[in-house]
């Protein structure tokens, strides 16, 4: 019997957090590569917060995911065969696979959010190229380094700290110098990011009180640069705790990714006024030109044992659903990555 | 009989709108210059909606104006005698100078904020020092070029379009090629907006439909700086219609002035994600090192008419309440300036 493909395609946008009716998973054709392309198989799918938004009706940075399409996802996967000359089978890629076992895509597409890459594995494993080396790593290192333009020695805050940015933003920050306070869910989490990953402090947002908490870490402190994964009160109670010339840096919202009413506007957003701050949004595929010298200084920490990889790999395609609404109950623990 | 001070003091802090109870008025006593001090006649009051926010008991970006002190005020006066040989009778200063007739105090504050300097009348009139030249001016020519960066040719819109700080914003953004959208409360001030101060458009916030007013004056253009002086609703709707790159100058609320419960977060701040967009907020003084640089550009854009002064004269140190409530009703028509 010939080998088939799995796919996990959208049946229907969801509205609120996905569910069964969201997807359908099913046994297809091996796909054939066309005129240009090439046939990987997929050996490690990265799941995202962001996804979420992907399957929004309408256009926000990315277009949406159409019904009946292929889950969008980037992924790691093996060359098997190839109709251009720029690869060859045996290639280790990085590209937007989508969920499923096999994929036949172009290799040339010059949207950023496309780009398809070889990946070299003297550097990390092949895994790890969707975490530390991929979209959550070069998130936090451009978030961090560029838009939040960090200082040595300065004070950071970063939410959701062991996820697969917040876990990188702190370990870059501590690498400069810097007074590194985690905000997670959890006492496990907390404990994990500051006796594995070096943070100086982590914030239980579950346990009461994140005011006085973030207060006490502080102490004397103010923050120069808060990484905002989350949106919503944590968002909100942060910037009452800038310091002079702070500045926000706005990567997400986890918060309302499922439910769109629970983002609200920071209310104390004036304070950005009184602490001649800033609060910035980017998009990490603007950086494309730049994700080799990235990946060379996060490869280079990593070799040295500066940085730690946190993945939290799961198996199995039809275990998609679940994986991935476990990114908005606080269920994972690092970059969550699914081995199809 | 000796000539007498009039003086307005802080009587008690207003919840809400300042009201009768809110201030004292009385004669006085001449004030007598100290050594190093100076004595003023007091010849114009600058009012400005800032002054809500002194008179609240806890610090923002200045020490709030203890109970029982003058109103604090910057305002234009001449020296009528002086214990400095830094100043002399018949100086022309700009100063810290407070709601009163006469006023006797240092010259040489390292408080950015209260700094004093003399006005040059060949450069601009002695009221304009409050306008154009004094810290509403300021406040427009920082804000919207520095803080905001403008490049010639970009779309800006500036809200209170017809006040002291965004009738500058405007004409400014204009003379640097800009397409300027100004926004205003009622046709009268937007009339006035565009046809005298030379705006593209300007739209009517307290006529229906602003989301679509704004839609409709940018056409396909979006907006590269949004200059705030409101905050609320206006502010957000303004971050839904953001070009790439776009900047939002934080200068204040005067939604939130006297209430701050009306102050809201902006709910679609994550337009600054979707654009890459940043919001930052400024303090005036900041810049107080070169205060000197902006009056000179402002000045000789106003000697060649580049720039209309835009100021609306009160007369009668009693007026000061009415006056300044005026601010956070709409009720000035430019640059508010008190003539005790």
């Amino acid at each position: 019997m010939a080998e088939l493909n799995r796919t996990v395609r959208l049946a229907q946008r969801p509205t609120g957090l996905p569910d069964a009716a969201t997807w359908a998973i099913a046994d297809e054709a091996m796909p054939e590569p066309g005129p240009g392309e090439i046939l990987v198989r997929v050996d490690y799918l990265s799941l995202d917060p962001a996804m979420r938004g992907w399957i929004n009706a309408g256009r926000s940075y990315i277009a949406p995911v159409e019904i009946g399409a292929v889950m969008r996802a980037g992924g790691i996967g093996e060359v098997l065969k190839s109709n251009t000359p720029a690869y060859a089978p045996g290639d280790l890629v990085h590209g937007m696979l989508g969920i499923q076992k096999f994929a036949a895509l172009r290799t040339d597409s010059s949207e950023p959010s496309q780009r398809m890459y070889k990946i070299d594995t003297g550097l990390a494993p092949p895994q790890t190229w969707l975490g530390l080396l991929g979209l959550p790593g070069l998130t936090a290192y451009f978030g961090l380094l560029d838009v939040g333009a960090l200082k040595d020695g300065e004070t950071v805050v970063v939410s959701a700290a062991s996820g697969g940015v917040g876990a990188l933003v702190g370990q870059i920050a501590r690498l400069k110098g810097c007074h590194v306070i985690g905000i997670a869910g959890g006492p496990e989490k907390c404990r994990f990011v500051v006796d594995e990953l070096g943070f100086d402090a982590c914030i239980d947002y579950k346990a009461d009180g994140l005011y006085k908490a973030l207060q006490g870490a502080l102490g004397e402190k103010r923050i120069d640069v808060y990484f905002d994964n989350v949106g919503g009160p944590i968002l909100e109670t942060c910037m009452t705790l800038l310091a002079m010339h702070a500045r926000v840096v706005i990567c997400g919202a986890i918060v309302g990714y499922n439910d769109s009413s629970k983002i609200q506007g920071p209310r104390t957003y004036l304070n950005l006024l009184v602490s001649r701050a800033r609060m910035e949004g980017f998009v990490v595929f603007d950086y494309a030109d730049r994700y080799a010298e990235a990946q060379a200084a996060i490869g280079g920490w990593l070799r040295s044992g500066k940085v730690k990889p946190l993945e939290d790999i799961r198996t199995c395609i039809d275990n998609f659903p679940g994986a991935l609404n476990d990114l908005y109950s606080g269920g994972n623990f690092g970059k969550l990555i699914l081995k199809p």
